[in-house]
């Protein structure tokens, strides 16, 4: 990257012209369960939706939102999905963008709404209209945090990041929150993502940067394979800082994904019963889809998992796991190390110090390396272990 | 089908013309680990192999077996998978068929070879060649059942079945034993299965109906989503039973089928750390191959499968499950049952007795009933619950 970028405080409320709030209005038994964010002027949005065949009414309404372009507000509960709830559904969410729209006095086709928790039980759209007013009141520049805090369900520390990207034109800042996979029984795993800026972008660069940045942030995320009804990711640009980015649209793309990375990180780590961050990097592939691919199936295999959660240095389940990837390579010329350790080369494990690396793996972050030798794109996925707290967590019977 | 199947003992020596041992060469810590089955003439061979790219010596080997059509004898270690052992193990595997092939006075390329176990060390040949002596002294037409439990790892019980069918020209009969996709850590999972029969058929006929059955059977039995570097399915058929079969392929298939269904049955309701058999049913689906991939990926879900550990019925991890699947369906048409209890239909839960149907999955067999209400196509896929003892095992420190 050209140009310097710092990491600052202020998640969402970090760029210029963005307020937001926090407030707890009982769909959750207790804590902050409503987050808004406002930009003080309509702001360019884009956005990417899970692909879920059973989206919920919050991503099939703010798909049109994203793709009218223009937003004024994020509004998002946590504690009930609103999926699976039938017609009903689809009037309670409206109603959600409606009172935004209806107090900011904006229309509610610029309102970005988003649920998580719960599925399958109607909205209480009276709190929840309740809790608007409420955010409405406390809406602050300092808001950032206490969205973060809104937008959590089994997540066990709040995810915010924000940064200034420093242009010789004057600086841009890109703020973020995040939920992760995690679940409250008997639910879905949703991963949510709100962005904001206060860089000057055409629409569809936004969307283009985003679309790019996601790729190799949350789609490089995975803690147990599944995709949610409800997944957004969505980013509102409002121009406040004066400056134009199209003309350092790489600069800015490289910012925002540095962002997104850490976000997707800070989701791994807080995954359900995790006790470790995985980072799984291929290299050496023909080009990115099959170094993701790769590293994606590695991720995922519940062998390497809980292998992992164990503290083994078994490099026979990651060469199982990459040698069903799809992905075609010469199992005689992979490399796989380990926390740096070289375990498997040119056909067969090397001669490494087990029980030693038995100890490494105890760290709370563990990286795995492999090397296809075969091509010069490479691939990062972030995952955590599988450990009994992840089969307790799911396995508590609460419907 | 149009002629009777009657289930009979004796497992791979029920069929006419063939014999088989297991015997305890020390390749395991205790235990039978040495299996043979011997046709008493030259038999036709057919063969399903792992696609996995990182493959063993043994698949590799046995593809050019299966690929030449003709076999005497089938020889399988436990114990150890002989993969990821660089160019020594594809010596150790070749020299396991010389010795079959030297003691039968039969050409090396008749004899099919498998391994299952520890990956990465060297096979202990001498001890594997000493147990082939012995097993080929043991043949018998009795030793099916003792083949079955040489190919065990950590299986915990041994996998056989057996039929006649009973065609106007006489009846033939078919067998197999299986082991299922339990791992000795730091292992892989392993699918072996041996099928024999005494009916005439052509080799094409053979492969064919092989690979329809393998296709209703072993490729919709899922345990984790790993496919091992060792997994096989053979069969031998040696014409024994003086019935030609050609013209009865449907009645064959069906009932090569059914005894195919019934080993992965019994493989999924021994996996590791399992609780119960899980049976998931796409019905209503414009292909079978779309049902499959929808059952298997519910099959699949570590969401779903620690719910149904919890023994709780939640419809909406198996909805979401359902939505990621890649395959196109109408969530408010979709109906989704649980033990024969309808959960979910037009696009929201039913009002049904969860504290019941939480008893009533208890039971040691779940059934998952999904129609998609699009088609007339249909696919039934077998796989087991997550349980914290899945994790015990595979997260135990072993290296």
């Amino acid at each position: 990257m050209e140009h310097p970028v710092e990491w600052i405080t202020g998640a969402v409320t970090a760029p210029r012209g963005f307020q937001a709030a926090g407030v707890e209005c009982g769909v959750k038994s207790r804590g902050k369960d409503l987050a808004l964010i406002v930009s003080n002027v309509s702001a360019t949005v884009a956005g990417m939706f899970t692909t879920n065949r059973a989206a919920a009414p919050c991503v099939r309404y703010s798909r049109h939102v994203v793709e009218a372009g223009v937003a004024r507000a994020i509004v998002a509960n946590s504690g009930n999905a609103n999926a699976a709830t039938g017609e009903e559904g689809f009037v309670d969410n409206v109603r959600m963008a409606q009172k935004v729209a209806q107090l900011l006095e904006c229309p509610p086709a610029q309102v970005v709404t988003a649920s998580t928790g719960i599925i399958g039980h109607r909205l209480p759209i009276e709190r929840v209209e309740a809790g608007i007013e409420q955010a409405i009141r406390q809406l602050s520049p300092e808001g950032g945090d206490a969205a973060a805090e809104a937008i959590m369900t089994t997540d066990t520390v709040p995810k915010a990041e924000a940064l200034r990207l420093l242009l010789p034109e004057g600086e841009v800042r890109i703020g973020g929150i995040a939920k992760g996979a995690g679940m409250i029984a008997p639910n879905l795993a949703t991963m949510l993502c709100f962005l904001t800026t206060d860089a000057q972008i055409s629409r569809s660069s936004l969307q283009q940067v985003l679309r790019d940045s996601v790729e190799r942030s949350f789609h490089c995320l995975t803690i147990d394979s599944d995709t949610s009804t409800n997944d957004m990711v969505v980013i509102l640009a409002n121009g406040q800082s004066g400056v134009d980015v199209n003309r350092y649209l790489d600069d800015f793309e490289l910012a925002l994904e540095s962002l997104c990375v850490r976000l997707a990180q800070r989701i791994a780590r807080d995954g359900e019963g995790a006790t470790k961050l995985v980072e799984i990097e291929v290299r050496g592939a023909p080009t990115f889809t099959q170094a993701r691919r790769m590293a994606k199936t590695v991720a995922e295999s519940p062998l390497v998992k809980t292998a992992l959660f164990g503290n083994d240095p078994n490099w026979g389940r990651i060469l199982a796991a990459m040698g069903r990837s799809g992905v075609d390579f010469d199992p005689d010329r992979a490399h796989i190390a380990l926390q740096g350790t070289l375990v498997y080369a040119e056909g067969k494990p090397t001669t490494f110090d087990a029980a030693a690396l038995h100890e490494q793996l105890k760290a709370d972050m563990v990286t795995i390396h492999i090397d296809l030798q075969q091509g010069t794109e490479h691939a990062t996925v972030w995952t955590c272990d599988l450990s009994y707290d992840y089969v307790r967590i799911n396995a508590e019977y609460s419907t």
